[in-house]
């Protein structure tokens, strides 16, 4: 499974803290503790500033490029800050996120044209976040239609189902596995990511239902998920599940994992 | 999930030690130390001295049985014991356990003639602990048409599909899964359960192992598992599985547990 490391989030308070005071060592230091802890890519969100969104983005993007070749992921819902951010990545970044709302896709459609790198899709449109797994995939068909007329093939594409609470809705849980279920086996070339501490939202003992729900996602397919890499036992999980899923070849990623602290 | 109490097993050291020296004491406080922690039934192992076990499973009865009313699981491989401990039993207890070896289930066959309690079933015969899934369920078919002939109705039937260590092979861990799956599709009225602990044997942070399978093992249908139920972070797994599966209405019994410190 890719780890999405999501600490660097402008709506974490020491974060935009460091963004508003220009603190690039801090922000540098947050992107190379990920890197040790494995981090498969970088996720950089400058935060919900229209007007300083870019030129913080740019900023973020330069420091963490500083000490780290760890590919980026950038996390704006402005069109404008992301194609600039593009421009200056030295690898290419994965792109987070586009949603089927009408208007918001139509202002990502010239980005995305050709684009080499993989996007994050979320399963959502102008009604807000569907109710069913039905719906969730009639979304997703949407989505990839849409991205294939631009020239994205399957493999690039990450769907995220959304990760609704278990304390709003018992059956969240499981309608969230089961989406996963079947986009994978509805697009068996399309990858699947998501957001995963929202599962535990309102609940005591988050973390523990944290690191049981990506269990139970990876059993299901997922592929990938935004997380917290320096929390160690969500970390342990997905080795431990990984080994317990036959994922994990002769369990030497996770003796390796154990050997090295990360577990 | 039914949750079978392991901690009184003549194998454990203080244990066998408390039978030793007939500290009954001692195991009654093992007895509601486990009940408090809402263990289901009470697994009593005698041991394996056969020219003591039987004597030794009457007065582990006896001591059990003076602090708690939780039904009982007797451990045992010698019908002898289990017909005395049968006997001595206030409420009908679980028999634990036969198995598809011709000799052993032959020596059973009289006391099981139309059982009313329920009867654990080990998915092993002459050949030993069967490589596939496939096998598991072949002697499966075999155990529940003996039990049938013998007026054991399949609700009766805990089947035991064996765990065994991923450290061996790591496919063992899916495969369990996979038999509990098709035990369960093949005869719907039948219960399984396991001990779980193997699937971590020769593996480090052997726990985090067990906490991450018993999640995937309630996806797969596991009704029940022969654990430690003090162990509080496996029993937190049991509570946040059910919870996450959409076992547990509106999260109830997950945030009940939590305020009475259970998880």
């Amino acid at each position: 499974m890719l780890i999405i490391g999501e600490r660097i989030n402008a709506t974490r308070k020491p974060i935009g803290l460091a963004i508003e005071k220009k603190d690039g060592d801090f922000i540098q230091r947050e992107a190379e503790k990920q890197v040790a802890a494995g981090t498969n890519y970088l996720d950089l969100n400058a935060g919900l500033h229209s007007e300083k969104e870019k030129d913080d983005l740019l900023w973020l993007i330069e420091n963490v490029q500083k000490v780290t070749e760890v590919p980026l992921c950038l996390d704006s819902a402005n069109p404008m800050a992301l194609q600039e951010g593009l421009k200056n990545c030295k690898k290419r970044p994965m792109i987070n996120s586009i949603n089927g709302e009408e208007k918001k896709i139509e202002a990502f459609l010239s980005l995305l044209e050709n684009y080499q790198g993989e996007i994050i899709a979320l399963t959502m449109d102008d009604k807000g976040i569907p109710e069913t797994v039905e719906q969730r995939l009639r979304i997703t068909e949407k989505l990839v239609k849409i991205l294939n007329e631009k020239g994205i093939k399957n493999e690039q594409i990450y769907i995220d189902p959304l990760v609704q609470p278990l304390s709003v809705n018992q059956k969240f849980g499981l309608q969230f596995l089961e989406a996963v279920k079947q986009i994978k086996a509805t697009f068996p070339k399309i990858k699947t990511t998501c957001g995963l501490s929202n599962i535990s939202f309102g609940l005591p003992q988050r973390k523990a239902i944290n690191q049981a729900f990506i269990i139970l996602a990876i059993e299901a397919g997922l592929d990938s998920a935004i997380l917290d890499p320096l929390d160690k036992e969500l970390i342990s999980s997905v080795y431990t599940g990984e080994a317990l899923l036959n994922q994990d070849e002769y369990c030497l990623k996770y003796i390796k994992a154990f050997r090295e602290g990360k577990i």
